[in-house]
């Protein structure tokens, strides 16, 4: 196999862009980005994943490129797949073009999707996998997560002050963060497939959960499915934000809650209780997430849901708004995680910070999840 | 006046690193630095005030330029003074030693002391002030501040997990931070005229309080006096490793309490408690220290004396240190500060964010606070 050249680095640095732009579009599929060289090493098309059900990345770069196409190199963030679903193979697709080789970053985990570099292989084209995995497996955090726990990718979001309150003693909150952070969480949003929220937050804030991004038409934006997780059946009545049209909405209540109130409002879904009686079963909750084909979930609150999913150890990311705000009193932003003593701390590493307005964005990861522990 | 050159500016910023040497040793005394350029505009001369009660900056500078200091120029980070107190005003140095133009960073704010800049330009040398003087007054910051206020400069220093807890729900606390935080919050000490911290951390730590600094010997460490803010002197008992012999120690007990038990063991101020009735009246506390010539003071908690400390207004910086660490309970950094509602949260501005390991140091000024207010 040869060494990829600088040319093909910095093509599949492109593909990696060209991937994030599907990012919210694509679910229950990855993001995937495609440039296609000619046998000079001169750009011939590009291409990205748009939409699930539209054509994958490879199919729009060999458009792209046409005849030229042939005897070139195409660089592809994930191995192009083997098996023919709503668009055929692309491995085929790119055996019939007659590209002479293949770089991809990422290997695909997925057991329906893999075996496309065995095939371009035995077709006689070059094939070599790895060159910017760690980046592109970055852009596709959510999704590999999602395949390799066979549950949603759960990403947890707070906001709050330097001493950890979401409120006042009075409970007013608005705004302890800055708009820089509030339209960020926008764009968090449209990125997830699905959004929750617990009862508290439904009956205090009333949240419209909706993604709102400056500049962007609504048909341009891809809006979650609103969740919330609702036990008792008691917190969303009629009328409230949720539940009006602009994306759908999910109500979770426990098997045995009167939800009668709720009838044609709102699709619901009866889960099982937790074991200790506080909520829902949480894995039932992503399983049935998961079954709807939602691959990634922006936890949005509040504190006791967020200690619930904690304590389950199902949040792969954390992402908290940290206002540079001090109040002394009022709702902590972490409820109960099951943790007493401070060798049971949960400990994260965290991967990025970023100043948004006066507030800070610290980006982290829980240690004991490591994704390269099940690898 | 001429336009200060770039060797000028050059050696003003040398001229300010010099003066960050005395930190900690100098009071109640500002820090100072000076570079004497010759004529020719090479450096002849270096000097930094070391230690209340020895030369300043200016003299050090004027020994080790000796002649070459004849129609030369001093860059001082700090106006000349003009007063005869124990070393013998540096206005009247400067014009003995023919030196033909001083540009100094921050006029001296202190009216005992001002003057020398006039004085510099009756006797015909070429005087400019405010060449960085941003800079220079950061490096000053607490000496500035206690002169504006005529107290103490407060800084608290905190540190917490991401959710804003102190401890885990048993108490259990060793380490939440980083061996990287725990050592610059030694320097912190080191840097300070006194350290404080209350009867609830005197009582669940036992804090030794001292600086420690690895590389450093115990004699080239000013270490902070010691202050326990002890109301009802119950906390401090004989054995308390406050009252060891590294430091000095005060304990600062209400009017009424009993405190024979600490007769012969510590130093005791006697202070008005506050109008609540909760602790000590802070103002007679800072009031108290300033007169015991305590010109910067480290608060180090806990919750309840952090938030009496915001409540009276009179912290003038935060140093929070955050370890990517979540717990879900446990104390909260910050105790009652006076804050019901969301319009009367403490607004602070972050100026610096470091990386210390794991952590995050936060540095931010409370916005109510800017110096610039009494300017």
């Amino acid at each position: 196999m040869a060494t990829p050249a600088p040319v093909e680095t910095a093509a599949m640095r492109r593909a990696i862009e060209l991937a994030a732009r599907g990012l919210g579009h694509t679910s229950p599929n990855p993001v995937v980005g495609c440039v296609v060289l000619d046998s000079e090493g001169r750009t011939a098309g590009e291409g990205w994943h748009q939409r699930a059900g539209g054509p994958h990345a490879e199919i729009h770069a060999l458009r792209a490129a046409g005849e030229r196409a042939r005897g070139g190199t195409a660089l592809v963030t994930l191995e192009p797949c083997n098996h023919t679903g709503r668009t055929g193979p692309c491995a085929q697709a790119l055996i019939d073009a007659g590209i002479a080789r293949v770089v991809y970053a990422v290997a695909d985990p997925d057991p329906s999707a893999t075996g496309g570099a065995l095939t371009l292989a035995a077709a006689g084209v070059d094939v070599e996998g790895g060159l910017l995995a760690v980046e592109a497996a970055a852009g596709n955090e959510a999704w590999l997560t999602s395949v390799l726990r066979r549950r949603p990718f759960v990403l947890w979001k707070y906001a709050a002050t330097l001493d950890g309150r979401v409120a006042a003693a009075d409970g007013t909150s608005r705004w302890i963060t800055s708009p820089e952070s509030r339209a960020d969480v926008h764009r968090l949003r449209a990125a997830a497939d699905a959004v929750i929220v617990g009862s508290g937050t439904a009956r205090a804030d009333d949240p419209q959960l909706g993604a709102r991004i400056g500049g962007l038409a609504d048909d341009e934006i891809s809006q979650p499915l609103r969740v919330v997780v609702d036990s008792g059946a008691t917190a969303v009545k009629a009328g409230a934000r949720v539940l009006d049209g602009t994306a759908p909405t999910l109500i979770a209540v426990a098997e045995d809650a009167d939800a009668s109130h709720l009838d044609g409002l709102a699709p619901l879904v009866r889960l099982p209780r937790a074991a200790d009686g506080r909520g829902l079963h949480l894995p039932a909750l992503l399983q049935a997430l998961y079954d709807r084909e939602v691959r990634s979930v922006l936890l949005e609150g509040g504190p006791t849901l967020a200690g619930a999913f904690l304590a389950a150890q199902v949040v792969d990311k954390v992402v908290g708004y940290l206002a540079p705000v001090l109040l002394g009193a009022g709702p902590a932003v972490l409820g109960d995680a099951g943790i007493t003593t401070i060798a049971q701390a949960l400990r994260l590493d965290v991967t990025d910070i970023e100043r948004l307005g006066p507030d800070l964005r610290i980006t982290a990861t829980p240690a004991r999840h490591a994704l390269n522990e099940e690898n």
